[in-house]
């Protein structure tokens, strides 16, 4: 299978020939969204504004260039970006008095206003989040999706009375999660990154980590505990009920275009890509089998089919070019459409339709007058199994290790003993990274892996992207 | 009425009454689009993406930086944009070979790609758009929504493989706007700008222009033909079925938060904003009016019609709060709800509720078993009726005149022999700009108001923002 032997090649033809992204424009790493791909960044970007909502997250938008002097402020985060951000020093003919720069995130566009917004207690939670491009100069290779410069970036933003009420939040990310999974049908390891893998200026970082057909993981997204950080550079402070100003707690929870990147990439094969019903752009394609004879009946066939499909609220597609099937097939296998519906004169006679999964599953002929709630059982159906392939592959390649010459591709668990010195050390020896610890882990006891010493704390380990 | 006497002074202030927009940002003129400001803007976004999908656009989102020999190639274009670009000097440490701006407008993002696009006429039509952020250094005093240096823009931009299709288009663009006036209430007039007041590139210029309570217009947005002007700098060529290569015909239409502040503009009052209830983040709000010995009926009565009005698929917004009536109805007209419901106990033994129209032209009781038809009604109605006072306002203050002794406020017609020395003319007696001839204009045949010739040609003229 070519995408397990030579991924690297692979990934970007798929993408090619899917046309989902266009990676001509003349700025590397900074592609084009293409209909087809936009249509699916949007599905995806549909069901994070459903959780954020439901979770009474309130949609914003912020500036994308942020003063030089507010980024400034928090040291630990100025050091983390200052590599990576674009600087506009001018204006017309005019030079800039302060430099401004391209968010590559937005807390230090949003904190000093955070500042103004707060106030009391009664003004806390707050909870925002948007979704908007940030930069970022890569100098590692670009890749659709994965690794660009111009990145499509989903980003909550919350401030707490306390502690304990950010890490409900957290909490609330860690559900979230859990329920967007299950609609792009990614797998995904949550992991308390290791201090010296944390995110600038957090006080403990979460990645979202899911895995790719490389053995390497990828990380979607990552959740953030600045406890007062940010708030105390910012002075966000609010006043409590016996009347003092206290700083807030505040989190912080970011996704993005690497999403779709993952999708691709975990449910893609070598015919192209393979859209969960709920993201794709398409659901259900209908193509014509057209036959001297019979030509207006099948068309006609076609036509009923596809409004029927578009009223019973499917995403659907009636391909009319004038192409071979055989063509029409090999194009919408590429992009991924789960549901192929053929209609030709044998369906007609039969008073049937013959359906295609894209995944291979099956090829059936479905009787026409109870087509509709077969197409939507298949494609609920379609949907739960794809989540579960992901899971299964996912659980095959995770693997508990109690000596590092166990060590092989994909996830790898083992015991550490927390010091810093025994984390690089695993680093060193296995050419991996230490993701962190498995957020809401079974019990564990085991002993360190390096130094020996006995341990509860299991860690995960990969190749990452 | 505050509003005609000095709004300078009202428009800002009611903005930040009704909390649509936030200027304290640390860059002049870029705001932060608050909760319900970014609701609105949404709304009116979402109409935009209803009309162009149905005309077979289709969605892109093209990168934010475009490289200075890219946007250098067609000559008129740069010299217009010029004094009003932000340049990125810089990425990380590094000082870029290539200089890269930020969009003022995408056709020098698009049109390379689009060079890559075309191949053969059965390319075209091409027809793309998206909605972003642009950015202009204005050095005008900066105004929300009006006036900013990050505006919410939408753009589309279309190829023709010939001029007659792309005035087809241009025709489909002006069906567009008239549909979209109708969801946003807002009343315009369309004029083929003057030559000297076309868009930098464009062979003609159409101007959607807005009357203002101040007499001035506002420019909402502007539809472009092109010709053949970009394509040849860009090289855009189809080849045509004799096999011939030939450049494309384009046409450009853009928009943008203007249409926001237009609204906000036209139909607010000393209250507050009043929001059409087609784009209304919250098109009825439900206010129980608590007493003693009634509390616990009112609210599960309040609770159940907030329910009720939700499930019919209003924008409905139940208000707990522990504050007086009194306040909660300020707020709420501040922010422009076209419908509040009262309910207290008298509502509630009458088996009724009270209604009450934001723009004061009616409070009723309406009994309670057929509120949700009657309330349906009601918001259609208010939506008829602000389009209805929008227009009469806008005719009231247009006005036909053959001598610029009549000039007054407000849009004035007048004949014009189409002499470029006469326009200016009318412009520096009147101090007024010429917006141009009105599209489809009634049969007008009069004399140039400057020189006294026959004239077939009737223009529009007003100050402007």
């Amino acid at each position: 299978m070519r995408k397990r032997e030579d991924f690297i090649e692979w990934y970007p033809e798929v993408i090619e020939k899917a046309n989902l992204s266009d990676k001509r424009y003349p700025i590397k790493g900074m592609n084009i969204w293409t209909p087809y791909g936009w249509k699916a960044m949007k599905l995806i970007d549909g069901f994070i504004r459903r959780e954020f909502d439901a979770t009474d997250h309130d949609e914003v938008c912020f500036p994308l260039l942020i003063p030089e002097t507010e980024f400034k402020k928090e040291a630990d985060h100025i050091k983390g970006f200052e590599e990576w951000v674009y600087w506009v020093t001018h204006a017309g003919t005019t030079e800039l008095d302060v430099r401004l720069l391209l968010r590559p995130t937005s807390e230090t566009a949003m904190y000093p206003v955070f500042a103004l917004w707060v106030r009391s207690h009664a003004d806390l939670p707050l909870k925002v989040y948007q979704i908007v491009n940030v930069f970022r100069y890569e100098t590692k290779q670009t890749r659709a999706f994965m690794r660009v410069r111009e990145i499509h970036f989903f980003e909550s933003h919350t401030c707490h009375d306390s502690f304990e009420d950010a890490e409900r939040q957290i909490q609330e990310n860690v559900e979230i999660i859990e329920r967007l999974s299950k609609e792009y049908c990614l797998p995904y390891i949550l992991c308390k990154r290791p201090e010296w893998d944390k995110f600038a200026g957090a006080a403990y970082t979460i990645g979202i980590d899911s895995l790719m057909p490389t053995g390497r993981t990828l990380q979607l997204g990552s959740i953030h505990q600045y406890k007062t950080n940010f708030s105390e550079a910012y002075n966000i402070t609010y006043e409590d009920e016996s009347g003092q100003h206290k700083p807030v707690h505040q989190t912080t929870f970011g996704m993005a275009e690497r999403l779709l990147g993952a999708v691709i990439a975990v449910h893609g094969d070598d015919k192209g890509v393979m859209f969960p019903p709920q993201i794709a752009p398409i659901q259900v394609v209908v193509v014509p089998i057209l036959a001297k004879g019979s030509k207006t009946a099948v068309k006609n066939e076609c036509q009923e089919v596809y409004h029927e499909l578009k009223e019973a609220g499917l995403r659907a597609h009636l391909d009319e070019r004038d192409l071979r099937p055989g063509n029409k097939f090999y194009d919408w296998e590429a992009k991924g459409v789960p549901v192929r519906i053929e209609i030709g004169n044998q369906d007609i006679q039969a008073k049937a339709v013959t359906v295609v999964r894209r995944d291979g599953e099956s090829k059936d002929m479905i009787q026409r007058n109870h087509m509709m709630s077969k197409i939507k059982d298949l494609v609920n159906q379609i949907q739960t199994e794809m989540m579960e392939r992901g899971e299964r592959e996912m659980g095959e390649n995770t693997h508990l290790v109690t000596s590092l010459d166990e060590a092989k591709t994909g996830i790898l668990m083992m015991g550490w003993c927390g010091e810093e010195s025994c984390g690089h050390e695993i680093e060193d020896q296995t050419g991996m990274s230490v993701l962190g610890e498995p957020v809401g882990h079974e019990e564990y006891s085991g002993k360190c892996i390096i130094c020996g010493n006995d341990t509860k704390t299991p860690i995960c380990v990969a190749k990452t992207y």
